[in-house]
């Protein structure tokens, strides 16, 4: 039942957008579709904006009658961000997809928040630039930001927070804002950028980023290394850590994870944690990173480190982090399955994967492991047959102690996918009394609750 | 004049803290005290606090007298960030200066506020580790944190928003938080931590920091070339940073400076631009660096780039950054001076730098520049007699006019040093509506406004 707030707010906006404005169901499923096990649910119609003023005209309508609205990147988010619990209008970000401005002296660049990731890399690609952050899937620049993404490059090259230097924003109140100049660094009044970075779209909807671009390196070398255990594999990414080598990617496979890549690629890695890493930088640095690594690898482990500059063996030796996900989904054909994504620190890394490898077996469900390790992020992925509630409801209490272990050992319960709907009942525990002052920011920006109510916070 | 509720609040306060409350006139001048030409505003008492407990219940009395409250580190600010405009209590924090943990494993430390840069540096020499933010002062590190300092070393490890994973806080309501856990990256809720960075002490007190540590570098060269304008000069550093040399340090003294260095230190640099760089690595690594900026200054100037990596013969080729403030100073015997600190695309930098030359020469004032070009940000050093009412004046236009150059130019009217008092006309400027974002988040966390009133916003 659509309210009569919403019905009015939306009639107003279908006289303004025509037939970008759509109520047609399977418009409005897709805009409410996420990869998670989290229920669609529809918001009343979806519009298609073109630029900042007709965000700001969206806003404008929908706070005068309290018309709930969600931002729609390209539906990638992960736990029921662009969900409408209350109804409302999706707005649709992806045909404000321009790259507005390149500069290469200052090495940043002025998109437009339906940009993807991929897209700004092949804009980039002859001037010798890249933007670093690549969560898996080929996601908007804007729904990135909204949800603090990062990804396998982060250990390098941080996360959105650090690769946005400012924003455009349209807030609750449709006034427009831009929460930063061009400068590489500024001192002048709240951090309104990182603010906005990682609000899942209920602070402001963000309509324009002026992002961090990075030189592609002169040389890539990738390599992998095998260890006896979970453990070994965390030694060896501490010392590598501590020492200063500059790891660009720093990715681990637990066993499970490596079987179902050999079956799946083909491969005959040993079944055991498989550590792959990536260095950037010129041919001798990257040599000199590469030897390091295996010096400090030899010490953990008996398997010797097998590394190349070579693109296409470096790309046969990383094949199994490629595959990985269609690997895992394999292993139970039909299946459908879940990220988990805590984070904690490194120096208890070793102890919450294997723990949490304990768990799985214990609660007899399959979940290969994959993490950032780097960061002191990893993923489970546990899976199911859709139908089948009683292993659904095994990971539900699986993935229940996984974040609460995560919290328990000076981590998050979410190191990159964000809070969404998924866990809201983790932030509390994780954040306390903080959780109060996010709330008391959010009814001072958007008292009404227009802005993706339902998410972060609870109803 | 004291008011009766100010009054009353400091009489409880006096029967809790006893002797660690001060009124006494040189005290309370002392709290007041800061590097800049702004006046001073005394509080009415000074108040020492030992923990957190005993901010948190200072908060709390204030609030229910409505008696603003200055956070007070070692009063290095410079833009009046510890004046007591409308009186109250000064909370100094030097007492809580511990080093309360270091995670040699996971690259942090937790510390208390007044733990000051190089006490902390000292505290890590045995462990190989070190914090890379160095303001010119040895600041406090909770005065950094409210600041947003940054310093020499930004350009390769960025500013203090990007050496702290989470704070503890007291907020205006005396409620204590944690904006973070001790995990690498998070996506669970709005980013308190970056909030907090840079408010200046008007939105909560930082009573504890969990700070980035960094492997002490194996190598550290350290080299200097003088180039024939800056324009040249700032053109090899955006060649630099456009090849993704790591490099650590790149300051720059304009050909005023390197005079005044030429004077004050007995050296003989060409009196030309000056560029000194450090890069930090393997013994290999910073060679091949060194070697790769020798070739790009090539470019740009007829002069050699020296360098070395012998520590006393880097001391001696520095000698001239070292000195730069005192050398500076000495320029005008019982002169005092102001630091300005503008930031801008390093596209434009040269460009900025230019104009301020002609600026400083058309005023006539004497004015040496010193900048951290590799972040676009510069500092000039305009000086005058304390009683030259005359050449303050022109001085104050200057800084006005350089502010709006840098708003113009696509930049910040504040890099590193921060709003406080003296930029509160320019932050609206630079920011516009932003602001009001800003003051919606100020008066939703501190109603009463009693945290460090009349900062950053103006009464």
């Amino acid at each position: 039942m659509t309210s009569p707030n919403i019905e009015t707010a939306i009639n107003i906006l279908k006289q303004r957008f025509g037939d970008r404005l759509s109520m047609a169901a399977s418009v409005r499923q897709h805009h409410s579709h996420t990869t998670t096990q989290i229920s669609s649910e529809l918001p009343d119609a979806v519009v298609f904006a073109h630029s900042t003023e007709e965000v700001a005209a969206v806003v404008s309508i929908c706070q005068e009658y309290t018309c709930p609205i969600i931002p729609f990147g390209i539906g990638s988010s992960l736990e029921g961000h662009v969900n409408a619990p209350k109804g409302g209008v999706s707005i649709d970000m992806n045909a404000m997809d321009k790259v507005l401005a390149v500069h290469e002296e200052d090495l940043n660049a002025v998109v437009q928040p339906g940009v993807t990731r991929e897209a700004l890399n092949t804009h980039l690609r002859d001037k010798g630039l890249f933007f670093p952050i690549d969560p898996g899937a080929n996601a908007s620049l804007g729904g990135m930001a909204a949800t603090r993404a990062s990804g396998t490059n982060a250990v390098r090259y941080g996360t959105m927070k650090d690769n946005i230097i400012a924003l455009e924003a349209v807030m609750a109140d449709g006034k427009v804002i831009r929460t930063g100049s061009r400068a590489k660094k500024s001192s002048a009044g709240y951090d309104l950028t990182r603010l906005l970075i990682g609000s899942e779209g209920t602070l402001g909807i963000i309509t324009e980023l002026t992002v961090k671009l990075h030189g592609i390196p002169e040389t890539i070398a990738g390599g992998i290394c095998s260890f006896p255990s979970i453990e070994a594999a965390c030694n060896a990414v501490i010392t590598t850590i501590q020492y200063g080598i500059p790891v660009a990617r720093m990715e681990l496979l637990d066993a499970v994870q490596v079987q179902a890549c050999n079956q799946y690629s083909g491969l005959d890695l040993p079944e055991e944690t498989l550590l792959l890493v990536e260095f950037h930088g010129t041919e001798s640095s990257v040599r000199e990173q590469s030897e390091m690594f295996g010096e400090i690898s030899s010490e953990y482990t008996p398997h010797s480190f097998q590394w190349t500059t070579d693109p296409e063996e470096r790309a046969k030796l990383w094949k199994a982090r490629h595959d990985a996900f269609w690997a895992a989904m394999a292993l139970l054909p039909g299946g459908q399955g879940i990220s988990t994504d805590v984070c904690v620190p490194i120096s208890r890394l070793a102890e919450c994967v294997e723990e949490t490898r304990r768990d799985i077996e214990a609660t007899g469900i399959i979940a290969p492991i994959v993490g950032h390790v780097g960061d002191g992020n990893f993923h489970t992925l546990p899976m199911a047959l859709p139908d089948d509630a009683e292993t659904w409801a095994k990971i539900k209490g699986f993935s229940e102690r996984l974040s609460e272990r995560a919290i328990t050992m000076g981590g998050t319960c979410t190191g990159e996918h964000g809070i969404g709907q998924g866990k809201i009942a983790y932030l509390r525990k994780e954040m306390g009394p903080a959780v109060d002052v996010m709330i008391a920011i959010k009814k001072a920006l958007d008292h009404d609750d227009i802005l993706n109510p339902g998410k972060l916070f609870g109803a």
